[in-house]
């Protein structure tokens, strides 16, 4: 017999077929092979082909130049334009709004075809620390009001350059799926006067099926009402609701314990294409006690169809008790 | 500079990239060919490599045996079990039932390589009229709250055999997205006193521009704020909220209307994977006047990725006014 859980945050329901668990290997793998070189816009020397960079580390030289570690620049074609006044209008019964905000692309290595899985975790922590200042960088400016930072890596999982790079939208609306996170949240909090994220981090360490791995600072997870096959949550033990506030000691465990859990999904999954998104507090509130940034990680190794996009409901083939046990028996730290 | 749209029904955010305007021939496209004829357990004579049909629309002849047009038989591997209680339970903080419900496929010809566009209309009534017959069998048995149809076609779309066939899953719960569409027209409906869907008609009768074709009892439109290229709706123009109850008359035209539009968006993007959802009001509710059934169509053109995932935002290259023109200036009625 099928299950059927609910998400304690968003009240998402999700179909697990218990009874056809399935191995990592039942999957139609569609592996992200190393990517070949060729005329690439993030390569070394070809600083000119990307608008002017926002951020940069290197320990020295020009702006633009050669040299940088972690590069942060506007993306070439962006979703949002950046320039001009925000402003709401109707239009017969319907609502619109002209297209501000930021889109900005964070080249993690100056190597074509590392992986972040095949990073130190110096790299992965500069990346990390980018992600950091640009947010606390673009919250100065008031027509923002949520930052979304994610990765598409592999083709299938939406990515169209090959070098190691993530993504940042800054947007002038709460988007939909954030705000029934954040309602879902309150809604627990207003109930228990207990923050739901930490009351998941406390079950998970006592029910101990669902870990992956657990440090000082984070705990890595497979949520109890997965959407997807070895979807898998990356979440602060301690509670705080803006990762752009995060200390440099909570990052710098997190460069390790992401770079970890990637290289696990690599190695169980055979190098799968997949999304991680950050989820974190809007940015113009202070803290929250009700909300807790965490990373989410999807490996995309099966399609979403009809039922999916007319349900919002899921039907995953693998419960997590078992794509953490993959995961935990990986053989890797 | 990029447009936000909002969706009238669930508030839903669309950032319509207008600048970049995508013709048709712009997106990479994954043609689903005729598919090749091999062993099938939906053809002629592999009657008995079904579970035992629900229902057949056949001229003569016994049950489960050859010389039916349509053909509605329980899924050999169900998402979901039909036998049992229905039992909610708690684990710890955490929500969960047991996975109760139907999960049937309406074998929609003994044709293994016709599609839908290329059937008659007749056919494609057949179909429609065993979507209907189901709904209203399943809708007795009370532990089930809401019934999903739908069509996975072609591979890239989800669908995992070849011969043309739909989907019915009965389900013991109100799935999320259905539930943020009921109650957003619901909210629409408590400051307006009118429904969404019909406001949405007359709207786009007078616009025009977001029009693929109109007959007395139904609207074919580009929605305002569309969530992929060419998404495109069937909307009848009476006001009805449950798809179960609709007229033998509007069936028959919704017949030549679909079949219409598939052919269209075979036409003008070269026979793209799509999925069709049909939305419809929870079974369990009479008449709604706040809530209207209608047809999704949803050709698979772009690929989801972190953003996406992440806020339930979609980046939308091909602005509706240009879907619709391109459907309405096919060259086909």
């Amino acid at each position: 017999m099928p299950e059927l859980r609910k998400d304690p945050i968003t009240g998402r329901w999700v179909i697990i077929s218990t009874d056809r668990a399935r191995r990592p290997s039942d999957f139609i793998r569609q592996s992200v092979a190393p990517p070949a070189v060729r005329v690439c816009p993030f390569c070394y020397g070809n600083e000119q082909k990307t608008p002017p960079e926002v951020l940069a580390f290197r320990p020295g030289g020009g702006a633009n130049q050669p040299g940088w570690s972690v590069r942060v620049v506007p993306n070439k074609f962006p979703a949002l334009g950046i320039e001009g006044e925000l402003s709401r209008e109707g239009e017969g019964m319907y609502d619109k709004m002209n297209g501000i905000g930021a889109h900005e692309v964070v080249i993690e290595s100056p190597d074509h075809s590392l992986t972040m899985a095949e990073m130190t975790d110096h790299q992965v922590e500069e990346v990390l620390r980018a992600f950091r200042d640009r947010v606390n960088d673009l919250r100065k400016d008031i027509r923002f009001r949520y930052i979304i930072l994610f990765k598409n890596h592999g083709e299938s999982a939406g990515a169209t350059l090959e070098h190691p790079h993530s993504q940042l939208i800054a947007l002038p609306v709460i988007p939909k799926r954030v705000k029934e996170e954040l309602d879902g949240a309150k809604m627990y909090f207003d109930f228990k006067e207990r923050c739901v994220y930490c009351d998941i981090v406390r079950q998970e360490a006592t029910a101990g099926v669902r870990v992956v791995t657990e440090t000082d600072r984070l705990m890595v997870l497979a949520p109890w009402a997965p959407r997807f096959p070895f979807e898998t949550w990356i979440v602060p033990k301690r509670h705080e609701s803006h990762m752009e506030q995060t200390q440099d000691a909570t990052l710098q465990n997190l460069a390790w314990v992401l770079r970890s859990t990637l290289r696990k999904l690599d190695k169980v999954l055979e190098r799968p294409p997949f999304n991680f998104i950050v989820h974190s507090a809007p940015l113009q509130e202070n803290h929250l006690p009700h909300y807790h940034w965490h990373i989410e990680i999807i490996p995309k190794l099966t399609k979403v169809a009809g039922f999916e996009w007319g349900t919002g409901f899921y039907i995953n083939p693998t419960p997590p008790e078992e794509s953490a046990k993959f995961l935990r028996e990986s053989g890797l730290a």
